[in-house]
Formats: C-alpha cells, structure tokens, sequence
C-alpha cells in the first residue's frame, strides 16, 4: 500500500500559493456547510510514521478552518480515569458530536499496531483488534459519520533523512529523542505490521489515504483536498436524499463512501516506470530459452504436485499480454495448465457474485490457471464504465485482497503481472493490428474508445496496485514497450517465485 | 441465544393442516415471483446439533416447492477435488444462482465449530473464522443474495431422547451411530462454542434464526413461514426500488435485510414464565436485611477496587425497576455509585452514536453504573416507536454485544434484569398509581399508550432477550408481579456476581 507513497510526490511553492487561498476557503465553506447541515460529523484519524508532518499538517487544518466546528485530539499515555475504563472509552469520549469535525491525532490504531510490532501481541491478536476495528468504524459509518484516515509515510530513506535534519537543526532538535531512534530501528517490521492493518480496515466507509509525507506543500494539499472532496459529496448526497424524499420516493439508507484520493501533483506510481528498459533480440532469445527450460523443470520437481500456481495478466490494450502468456505456457506440459481468458460474463456468470467466475477455475494442486485479465476488472474497466456502482468496485478491493489470501493460504503461488506501455507505443501497436491481416481481428472500435479513457484506466490501475499490493500476492509491474524485456521478466519472476515455494 | 427453543414449542397436527396447503401455495408463488424476478438467489443454510429434524424440513422445502428452482447440497468429507482448493472453493461452487433457491445443508458454519469443540483450533482460529465468514456473508449480501440461516436446537435432554428414540426405532435405528453419540458427549462445549458462533455471526443481511427442532409440525412452518416473509420482502422492496427508479428519484443500495422470525405457536420466553412466585413480607424483609449487608461487605473487600459493576433494568412500564434500583444503592455508599435514568437523549447526545450516551457514564473501578433503562431502548422502544430504521436496531444486536464484551473484557460485573409483570398486574398499578397522589406523576398518557402495544413490546423483549444473552452478560429474568420476590431475586444475583469475581 505504501508503494505510490514512495515516489517523491511534490508541490512546488509557487503551484501551492496558487492552489492554498482557493482550497482553504472552500474547506471554510464546506465546513459551515457541515456545521448548518448538522447531520453527522467528520472524523479524521491522523496516523503514520514519525517526522512524516503529521503535527504540522493538523496545525494548518486548525489554521485554515473554523476553529468552532474543529477539535483535535491528541492521545498519549492514557490517564488514571482513562485506564479504569475499557480501551475505547478515550475514543469515545471525544467523538467529535454531528456538524463537527474531529481530528484525532493517534487512535484505535496506535495500541495494535506498537503491541504487534514490539511483539507484545501475537498475530492472532492484531487480527481480532483489526476485525473489532472494522465493527467499530462500521457502526460509526452506519450512525452517520463521514471517516477519513490519513497514513502519512516516508520510505526508510526518508524517515532517515527527516529525523537526522530535525535533529541537528537546534529549533526542532527537542522533538527528537530517543524513542524516536529506536522506533526507526524497527522500521521494517513497522513497515509490514502498518501494511497489512491497512489492508484489512480500508473500507468504502472508512477508507485509508496514505500520503507521502517528505514534502509539506504536497501533503498539505493531498490532506485538505482530500478531506474536501469527502465533506462535499457527502453533503451533496444528503442533498440528494432530501429531494427524493420531498418527491416521496424510496429512500434507502446509503452506504457511507468516502472518495478515493487523486495525487494532487498527478504522479503516479505508473508514471515513475522505466518504460525504455530493453533487451535486444539475441540475448532475449538465449534468456528465453533458458528461462522456458528452467520452468519446464521446476514443474517436474515432485514437491511442484503438491503447489498450485495462479497467474494473472493485466495492463492496457495491446501491452502484450497474449504474447507474454504464451511464452509461459510454451514452457507447461498441456495437462498442467487452462488459459482463462476474461471477456464479457456469461449469463450464467452474470447470476453469480463477480468472484464466482474466478473461483471457477483455480486449478488443482500440481497445475496453473493462468487468467488473462481477472478479477480487477472489476476496479478497472467496470469502474471506469459504470458498470458498477462506486459502493461495489470499492468494496472490492477488500474483498479481492480476501480472495487472494484464501489462495496463498491454501498453497497457492500467486503471480500478478501489470504490463505498462506509453500511449504512443499503443498507437504504434494499434496501427501495425490494422495493417496487419491475421492481427487484424485483435483490433476494434472498442480498442479504440478505450484508448479515449486512458487517463482514466491508469488512475485506477495506480489505485488498484496501491490497494491490491499485497505480501502474499504483489503487483509486479512490467515495463512492456520491448516485448523481449517484458517477456524475459516474467519468465524470471515466475521461476523464482515457484523455485522459492518448492525449497 | 437458545433459550427460546428449549420452551418444548409445538403446533398440533390440526393447525399444521390448516396452516400447511395456505404456506405450501404460498411459498410456490413466492418461488416463482423469485425465479421471474431474476434478480436475486436465497441462500439458506441449514445447521444445529443431531435429531434435530434438518433433513425432515429440507425433504418437505423440496416437496413444497417447484424442484427446478430449487437446489440442495449436503456438504461431506471434502472431495479430492475439494481438498486441493481453498476450503471456500466448495462453497462457491455450490452457489444458488440469482433467481434460484439455494439450501445448503451443512456449511461454512460447520468445520470452524467442530474443530473448536474438538479443540483442534484455539479461541483466536474461531475468531478469525468467522470474521471471514462475517466478509463472506457481508459479501454475498452486497452482491445481492438473500441469506437466511436456520439452526435447528434440542436442549441436552430433548436430544438424548431423540437419539435414543431414532435408535430403538427398527426404520430408523441406521441413522444413528457412534459418532452421533461421541459428539452429545460434548453437548455442553458443542452449546457454547454453536452460541458463541451464532452471536458473532448473526447480522441485519445474513440473520441467524434459531427453530427447536423437537416438534415436526413446529420446525416445518416456522422454517416454512421465515422463508416466505423473508422472499416477500425482499420482493416488495424491489418492486419499490424499480418504481422509484422510473420515478427518477435518487435510489441507493439497500442493505438487504431478511425479516426477525416470530414463533409460529406465538410461544415466547416471557410467556413461560412462573409469575405467581412470591416471597411474604417477614421473610422478605430478614432476606432483604441480609443480602444488603452483604452487599455493603462486599464493596469493602480490597479486591472490590479494581471491578467495576454495570447493572441495567429494563422491564415494562410499572414492573417496578425503581423500586428495586433503591433496596441495591440503600446498600452502598453514596460516593460508590450514579443512577443513570434513561429518557429522552439530549440535544447533545443525539449528536452522536446512540451508545455514546451510555459509554460517558461507564464507572472507574470501585463503582457502580446502575442503568434504569438502557442501551436496549434501541431495540425496544425505538425499534417498536420506528424512531429509527430497521436496519438500525437490526444491527444494534451485534452492537451491544460487542460493547458488553467490551465491558466484561476490562473486568466489569455486568448484570442485566428483565422484570417481567403479567398485563392485569400492570393495570391494578397503573390504576393505583392514578389513586395515590404521590404517585400521579408516575403515570402519564404516554403510560398508557404503551401499555396499548404490550404484544410488540413483548416480541422485542423476546428477540432482545435471545439475540443478546451471552456467556458474559447474561439476562436474568425476574417475575415482578410480586415486589418482594423480584427484589430478593436481583439483590441475591447481585451479591453472588461480585462475591464469585473476587475470588
């Protein structure tokens, strides 16, 4: 999840000044507008690592609004009161009351995630907390309130970087301490325990918006924006439900979504790639050959009967897929593999839950599914067009990431492949399908309004990543406009991933 | 959870008959206003403990109702097939698609309480368990699926009957074999573990509804009906949803929830029980001096400091939960406890979470908490006033007994008492009250109108009672047409709570 949060997002200071005056007087207008509509209130939790810019970030949120409606929290150490009670009731005690909004700085997180990471909890125990978490902030969204968590992060490097500077510079040197250095120490383990608690409580009620914290224009943005976005559409579908409800319609209780956040400097992870990485065609074919072998082998081992490997391949039109899979499979023994490709649902797949056509064929101990496009169609093209509400393609990247946990808990060897290519080498592509007479049914109009919408398709594939990228299934992005490099880097991944589980 | 369906329920054989071609013809058309409707599948599980008649009402569902729309599966030994998948793959599989009734005998319900009762996996492994389920469930829901769980129950006597009856019974004996009998040997663990499962498990769109299984004609309408209403409304809000939507008007998901079921014989907990029990005033008054002597020796204990107790009365109007709160504070020191009479919320406590209001006055160690009324005005009062949706007390359930688990998890004595009074009783002291002038300001017209929706108010008490009586808290129902029994009753409870936490 941390991955778009590593790229070195900016601001610079001119494009802040111009963006600030604008964005703060709007947040002051949706304020009083949350405050005169009083219907629920807006909680922010204000969580991440340590010289990340945190405090400053809430100081300018105080500093922008309204400080009548607004009310930060700050928890430390609990006191005599606080520790007689259960571990909710600090929590409780400052929810911030509908028309107001509260920012609480440390939360429900904090104690889970420092028990889990110092080892004084076992994994079972961060599970059930997250899980009670998830009922909490449930009951939160379905009382009403609007929940925005911010995970504000810096890669290792930065951290470094950032507490060295607080420290040397005498101004700041006091907000440095020891605790601080030893926490850093743990940095890795901080790392996956904050990754994966993540992963388990981002819901379309109460998402997490990770935000990269080095540089303070961007972050500040990211935050305000960010929390902008969310009080307007809430307030516009409240509006919304009054009208339907004057007009006597059915009005259902809605499910709480907060919107997903958009780089505010329109970097992202997709952006950063290498796509000029080549391999030239002699070494590309002595690399195959030799990759194909190794596979083939691997999967005569005798602990292979016991594995299974689940495969999948998406990226925008023309990447390369089919080409991609077909070097794989090359290497595969027929009986061992089935090659899914995801087009439309069939009637029957239609009555089903989306999953279904996926759980469908996983394969067997001892043989592949190889899905060419899957289940994040989902968050992709049925996002993109509309063929599903926003509740639904955003509740499931919860529901992917359970999925694909099911599979690596059962065994599984999980391998998903993003192939990115410019949009001028899909032109190039699309018109070489054109010229070309037995390519020439790969190309269709379809292809063609799709490419209209690749802004669009790249953001959500950046968000699919950020929020799919898992420890037991990550993303592997492929930089594809050389067929030959991206066929050698798959290859390579997939025996080493299946090499790793056969030890 | 299970009170309700050890009461020996029964429908005779006259009414089944009467009641049997209506539901059957019913449930017909229900089934193909379904399969029309195209939109949605029912997914009903099937569960309980042995002889309790689960394969009986599933052959007379199938009977009932048109075979072609209507699939049941028995889960087994898992197949190889099976086995080499994620231990969900066999449920996916077997999936109703939408339009179809699904039955699914033996679930994902099965294998996580067996292995916890046969202590193959811990306390935490049934946690996470069903917190997956609760996804899987919360999943299908989202996706459209209407789910109704059954659990057919036989208190511990009832089911040794039935086994041994189906034994001796030459047609029947080759039903019952060892096995059946290893597992009544742990009856009381397979009880626990099945309450504790279905408490945590049971939620606005998947309910869980409990059926004594001891009576054929009992089990087959009540499961019978329970589906027909349940398809019914689901019905009814689509067609609403659809004409909203040819009206324009803005429609948002619906959570899907299936309905509360009611006793077909109309036979609840309340009802049976013995209110003529009565304690004469001498004795009384000796108990009476007794247990409130103890009770003060008791918060002088040294260990008294670090437990906290909450104690809650909810009861009908005039049932006499004054009365009883003031023989338990004439025991205590002043300073150690706070009486929280619960009416209307203020201004500032509808600004927030309905429990908001109870968690501010949750006692520091050493105290008492004494609620006169409670965090169950949700689900009685507001439920029955229709103060707020369905779907709002539906899930309050699950709510409070996170929140009780919260209580009991920080070592608070939490104790609960229903004060049950016979309707007569409640008029001769309404009309009492009326008589004394000190005692006028306690009856008002309000009194009086509620007293008109007695049979809700004793439904919900019912639900109240069997969806939130759990191992930690408890209800302890009181007969209270005679005062000094119920108050002897409560401070005796009392004292035996807190005398057993300070072991």
């Amino acid at each position: 999840m941390f991955e778009s949060a590593e790229l070195g997002h900016k601001l610079s200071k001119d494009e802040y000044k111009r963006i600030e005056p604008r964005l703060r007087a709007d947040l002051l207008d949706a304020q009083f507008d949350v405050a005169a509509n009083g219907k629920f209130p807006v909680v922010v939790l204000i969580s991440g690592v340590r010289g990340a810019g945190k405090g400053e970030t809430v100081n300018l949120l105080n500093e922008w609004m309204d400080p009548r409606h607004i009310y930060t929290h700050a928890f430390d150490t609990p006191s005599d009161e606080e520790i007689e009670r259960p571990p909710m009731w600090r929590y409780w005690r400052t929810l911030p009351p509908k028309g107001h909004i509260g920012i609480l700085f440390g939360s429900w997180y904090t104690s889970p995630i420092i028990e889990r990471v110092f080892k004084r909890s076992k994994p079972a125990d961060l599970s059930i907390s997250l899980d009670a978490i998830n009922r909490f902030e449930r009951m939160l969204a379905d009382e009403g309130a609007l929940i925005l968590k911010f995970w504000f992060h810096l890669s290792k490097d930065r951290q470094k970087k950032r507490l060295r500077a607080l420290q040397s510079d005498p101004d700041t040197s006091w907000r440095i301490n020891d605790r601080d250095w030893d926490f850093f120490k743990y940095y890795d383990r901080f790392y996956r325990i904050s990754e994966e608690t993540l992963r388990k409580t981002s819901n379309g009620w109460a998402p997490w918006i990770v935000v990269e914290g080095s540089d303070p224009q961007y972050r500040a943005v990211t935050v305000g924006k960010t929390l902008l976005e969310a009080m307007r559409r809430r307030l516009d579908t409240a509006k919304a439900a009054k009208a339907a409800k004057e007009a006597k319609a059915t009005v259902i209780a809605a499910p709480k979504e907060a919107p997903l956040s958009r780089p505010v400097d329109n970097v992202h992870i997709l952006h950063r790639m290498d796509l000029a990485a080549a391999v030239p065609k002699p070494k590309y074919e002595k690399k195959m050959d030799k990759l194909q072998r190794e596979l083939a082998i691997l999967t005569r081992h005798p602990k292979f009967a016991q594995k299974n490997v689940v495969l999948l391949f998406e990226g925008m039109d023309a990447a390369g897929k089919g080409g991609a899979i077909r070097r794989v499979t090359a290497a595969l023994d027929a009986r061992l593999y089935h090659t899914i490709p995801i087009a439309a649902p069939t009637d029957e797949e239609r009555a089903q839950p989306y999953l279904w056509r996926f759980w469908r064929h996983l394969p067997r101990k001892g043989r592949f599914t190889i899905y060419d496009r899957s289940w994040y169609g989902r968050v992709l093209v049925e996002r993109i067009e509309k063929f599903c509400s926003d509740a639904d393609w955003m509740r499931a990247y919860t529901e992917i990431n359970d999925f694909e946990n099911q599979l690596a808990q059962n065994g599984a060897i999980v391998a998903k492949f993003w192939l990115q290519i410019s949009k001028e080498e899909q032109y190039k592509r699309f018109k070489l399908r054109e010229r070309t007479r037995f390519k020439r049914f790969k190309i269709t109009e379809e292809d063609w309004r799709n490419r209209g919408k690749w802004d669009e398709y790249q953001i959500a594939a950046a968000d699919m990543i950020e929020r799919t990228s898992t420890d037991y299934a990550p993303w592997v992005l492929v930089a594809a406009n050389d067929k030959y490099h991206a066929r050698v880097k798959i290859l390579e991944h997939i025996v080493t991933a299946i090499r790793q589980a056969l030890v």
